[in-house]
């Protein structure tokens, strides 16, 4: 009987949790389910190898299995530094199988903030891929932790390094049973993964996901992206952001295809889309910016259509429609390490199809709505936490409440009650919510400029900027100005065929001509753009650059 | 702090549930997204009437408000007695939305089973379509509960009937707030629907429904059925029937259109596909067997694909080719009301493509494997539980673990406990697994026929009588034989072409030409069958028949 029995109404008496009718959700459940419904069917593509989902289950086991045989479960950390390649992607699988925590590290981290985290996570076992191994065996060097045990991963794709650990993980799979029955977690909100954000300031923050989050964020994808067993993923998003936005798991819910991809090359994107006929793809708005300027040698044009989900910042109209025209669909999304990767979708309106092109990427580049299995989005007055009117204009910051968003930062209680402050999760992000409904960033709350007591949105100018031909990549910051307070200054990446041609005076007309005079950028300087090790711009370096070309020009 | 936090490792400590990160699952917050997201599109079309998602959305809002106004919330039970009509879908969200429980009754239900759930279920509120107030007149006499409010839905499309109650469902709506602030339940296994089961004998059992049952088996439809926003889907299968699959809210999880239906004819059915262009229909084999059988002049074939899900009992050979030629594609379902509806599925594997027709339908007549969201699907046997072998041969009993298992049966804690024992669901179906892992329906235990001790699966025989070009529906079940203990005997209704000119000994022949010969029937009896309210054809009334037919002849 219900602890609630004797008061409870009917419906609270003899109807309790049983085995039978209560189960945790886990997104594991669907290996066990995809190589239970096509076990003969290719799971996973890693250049010439192939495995089928039966192939890919039994790996998975194996792992879980020697991991608890060498003492890994509940509450141990398993880290992983690995590009897009298989035993990530069965890491996903085989360490939560055991109980554990994956702890999957972004390969572009230095030495001494892997190190840093290694020691944080208290991570028990890590298992890396040869092609990193000089910098963490000096990240390694830097934790001194003798009880660490080191994974060596020799994959044949791989670019040179060594191996430095203590065994090979083909030797570690060998240690595990392959009909190892794993056991689902006790409980749905126990953890699963650990992510560490790429701040801009101080230590990296470790996001400890869910069973449950992972499980319900992987069926919205499932949903909205349309997946099934046709599907063939190519993974251009690396899989340590977000647990690959938990495509990892999504894909795997339809039974359909991983490809891996260790590198991010157009010259190896176009080829694998070709030869496995690939129907979706995710990556940031670089990874689309890279396709688009290809070498003409290298681009090639499909006859199906990619679906390709993008995030981190909205796809200028000119990739949209430069992408569509070799076959890619984009759509836009919107999410944080904090929420498992993409919440929110720009959902595409049958009414928006006959728009003029540039009217229907303004719709296309807004965050969007609620995933079906987000719970609440909103956007609200951040010291009130009232809702902003939704007129597209007042700003206030996007807070959400849902399964899908992160059980916390580890070891950071403060961090993590500051993020959840009056029950909703603050993501930082200011934006706008439209009458219809979907929402649209318009800053994080320091790159707003104001000039002349008008707000300026950097985004808005970097829109202007992407429309022009030879602009690549750009980024907008604000200036100190004596008179204005602040002006905007744009940094520009010039694309191959417009580089040493590329003139500044004609990019600030041209923005001129393309917006609110006042909202032009007074100043351009051109290079390469400083990015995170997750391919965000890091517009705090562009702000010490600016100091630099304040003292050259003021108006 | 967590309870585990003195104790726990590092992953339990500071990291608990906030409304920030953990909210209830339920379906009605498809309903939210759909009208954020497609608030001008249709919803609901009823005859010549459409609702957008908006204006479905503000009608459920109205009847959640009118409820709570009317004191209606937690534990409390609202029946409703109507046909697929928009009340009826809008009580899927109004009433839950109230807190309540929705208790969706079977309108083919006499007036004494009626008077008794309403007892049992202790309902407060009776919704019911006029068309039905004649037996829902007497049911209320029976009852005698000058307490229970009527509301009369005064549905255009009715045929006939009376307004009986104490005010119109147009009238309680109007009582309500449009802009009525729903709170999603405590709990996310609060109850939330109460279907009774039409047992063959003995009272009905209330089968109790939680809401994250309901919000996963949705979205296991979703993903299983690929509902998108374009989906338009016919209302065939009854929504009272476990919620009409759980479609009720699977169809609106993704933006797509519902088509109501009041009645389930040919004649209504094929215009309506045309008209809207329907792409998902659901329903009972009989349901496929009147299309199939329709009259030229009514039949259509669609040249665009229309997905059906049949369930119940598996569709023969015949049915698929023939639903195929018209335009549908038939898939077939497995579930029960005890398990939320559909909960294995036979997904069709490339390779059967090629096949020719009769091993595919072999194939695609299987009960298949389980949801996505479906946690455990075996098969065992009753008594130890012990998994049978998968060889296709040994019976054994299908038993589910899932969280799309009902809560138990409401103020019945035995049949609850029976139904769970071994921390199991015992479906009582008997079946076998497949080397491929699907299940196969063998029989209900009391549905095989055992022969001179050989087992004789009355659904082979059945299968068998369905492949002559004779046979509408047919139904097979044990004769007692003083010499082989059991012999078959059919039960069979002709189609309209061979009605008449059927003759028994040409149907014997015919099956002891296509299937071993002792498994023949001996006797076949023409007319048509009896049915449950929900349509499954009564073998309990045909076997007290054959004692009948039994004295005629005995080989």
């Amino acid at each position: 009987m219900s602890e609630t029995s004797s008061d409870g109404n009917i419906y609270e008496r003899g109807l309790d949790k049983t085995p039978a009718n209560y189960q945790p959700l886990t997104p594991l459940s669907y290996l066990d389910w995809a190589a239970r419904v096509f076990p003969d069917k290719t799971a996973v593509i890693h250049g010439p190898h192939k495995f089928t989902w039966s192939e890919f289950d039994v790996r998975c086991r194996r792992l879980a299995s020697a991991l608890q045989k060498r003492g890994i479960g509940p509450g141990d950390t398993v880290s992983v530094m690995s590009p897009n390649a298989p035993a990530m992607l069965e890491a996903h699988y085989g360490v939560p199988m055991a109980g554990a925590v994956l702890n999957a590290l972004n390969y572009r981290l230095d030495d001494e903030t892997i190190a840093f985290i290694l020691k944080h996570a208290e991570t028990k076992v890590l298992i890396t891929d040869r092609e990193f191994s000089g910098v963490i065996r000096d990240a390694v060097a830097i934790l001194d932790n003798p009880d660490l045990l080191i994974v060596d991963v020799d994959d044949p794709l791989a670019n040179g390094g060594e191996l430095i650990g203590d065994l090979t993980y083909e030797a570690l799979l060998a240690e595990g049973d392959p009909d190892h029955v794993w056991e689902a977690p006790a409980d749905e909100w126990q953890a699963m993964c650990l992510n560490y954000t790429s701040g801009t300031t101080g230590n990296p923050k470790g996001v400890v996901y869910h069973h449950r989050g992972g499980y319900l964020n992987a069926l919205g994808n499932a949903l909205v992206f349309r997946l099934g067993p046709e599907s063939v993923y190519l993974w251009t998003l690396p899989m340590f952001h977000c647990n690959g936005w938990t495509y990892t798991w999504a894909v795997t819910s339809v039974g359909g295809t991983h490809v891996c991809l260790r590198n991010v090359d157009p010259a190896e994107i176009f080829p694998l889309i070709e030869e496995h006929k690939v129907t979706h793809m995710c990556g940031a708005p670089i990874v689309l910016n890279m396709l688009v300027h290809a070498p003409d040698d290298v681009k090639k044009t499909f006859d199906h259509t990619i679906e390709v989900a993008t995030g981190g910042a909205a796809p200028p109209s000119t990739v949209i429609s430069r992408m569509a025209a070799m076959g890619f669909n984009v759509t836009h999304l919107y999410g944080l390490t904090e929420t498992y990767g993409p919440s929110t979708v720009c959902v595409f309106q049958d009414e928006w199809a006959d728009l003029p092109l540039e009217d229907k990427a303004v719709k296309m580049s807004r965050q969007g709505v609620r995933y079906p299995t987000q719970f609440h989005q909103t956007v609200r007055d951040p010291e009130t936490l009232d809702l902003v009117p939704e007129d597209g204009k007042t700003i206030g910051e996007i807070m959400f409440q849902s399964n899908t968003v992160m059980r916390g930062y580890l070891k950071n209680p403060d961090a993590t009650a500051e993020a959840f402050r009056g029950g909703w999760y603050h993501t930082g992000d200011l934006a706008v919510q439209h009458p219809d409904g979907y929402i649209e960033v318009k800053d994080r709350s320091k790159d707003i400029i104001i000039s002349g007591g008008e707000n300026i949105s950097s985004l808005e100018v970097e829109e202007t900027l992407y429309k022009h031909p030879g602009v690549m990549e750009c980024a907008v910051v604000a200036m100190p100005s004596e008179k204005w307070g602040e002006t905007p200054v744009a940094f520009v990446t010039p694309t191959a065929a417009a580089e040493g041609t590329l003139d500044a005076n004609e990019l600030i007309d041209f923005c001129k001509q393309h917006m609110a005079r006042f909202k032009a950028p007074t100043k351009v300087v051109f290079g390469p753009l400083p990015k995170t090790s997750t391919g965000k711009i890091q517009k705090f370096v562009l702000r010490e650059k600016v100091h630099d070309v304040a003292e050259e020009k003021d108006d």
